[in-house]
């Protein structure tokens, strides 16, 4: 089921500072901040070979993000993003086998433009799985 | 600086659960467990198409994941590990941003047989960074 990573989301609570660091420090290539409010986050990719980390920060109000700051003040990996083909596949085999997904279990059209669900914490170690159908 | 993301490391607390639920429920290939007794951990790796997940669990005493389970009981995202070209190199060049490096700042040789060097997490927005020369 799980195709490739599609990103490493970074939760940071400056925006502007991490990008700085990325750039500058670990010599990455980073894009511009992007706003994205119907997804209560700014976010800037971080472009890898092979892959990308996307490091995010709060936007409004309700961010879903926020709350993960305020356990994590200074910023920390807040997720990963596998690919699949078929998202409504993927979700029925997953909650047939007893993973629960957040929300109302209906994909919802993720910050890429495309379906998106995610993973229970809980029901995978502590890590919080996004499921991008590419 | 930075190359490919060689692996995202997840600590779990039950390796043979973490490892079952990746391979059954989440359906990805991945190895038998190796213990690295050197290293403090046993580890799975999960196989996608453009990297892989290492799932870690501790082995033996001072295991440099202990410290970790014991404030994230359930398991988390442990680091990301980035491929470098030259790793005295990239020590030298993060150092003189200010960047430290954890330990005695040499590089040491990694669980793939390769030099290895972590970056403390408080100068990367709370992501403990894995360095590999490649």
């Amino acid at each position: 089921m799980l195709g490739r990573v599609n990103h490493i989301a970074i939760a940071v609570p400056d925006l502007k500072a991490a990008s700085a660091s990325y750039r500058d420090t670990l010599g990455a290539v980073v894009s511009e901040p992007q706003s994205l409010p119907e997804h209560g986050v700014t976010v800037v990719f971080v472009e890898l070979p092979n892959t990308k980390v996307e490091l995010l920060q709060p936007l409004g109000e309700a961010s879903p993000i926020a709350a993960f700051l305020e356990k994590n003040p200074s910023g920390g990996m807040h997720h990963i993003c596998y690919e699949v083909d078929d998202i409504l596949a993927a979700r029925d085999q997953l909650t047939a086998s007893g993973a629960r997904v957040l929300g109302n279990g209906e994909p919802k059209i993720g910050a890429h433009g495309k379906p998106v669900l995610f993973l229970h914490p809980k029901d995978f170690f502590g890590t919080l799985i996004e499921l991008e159908q590419v």
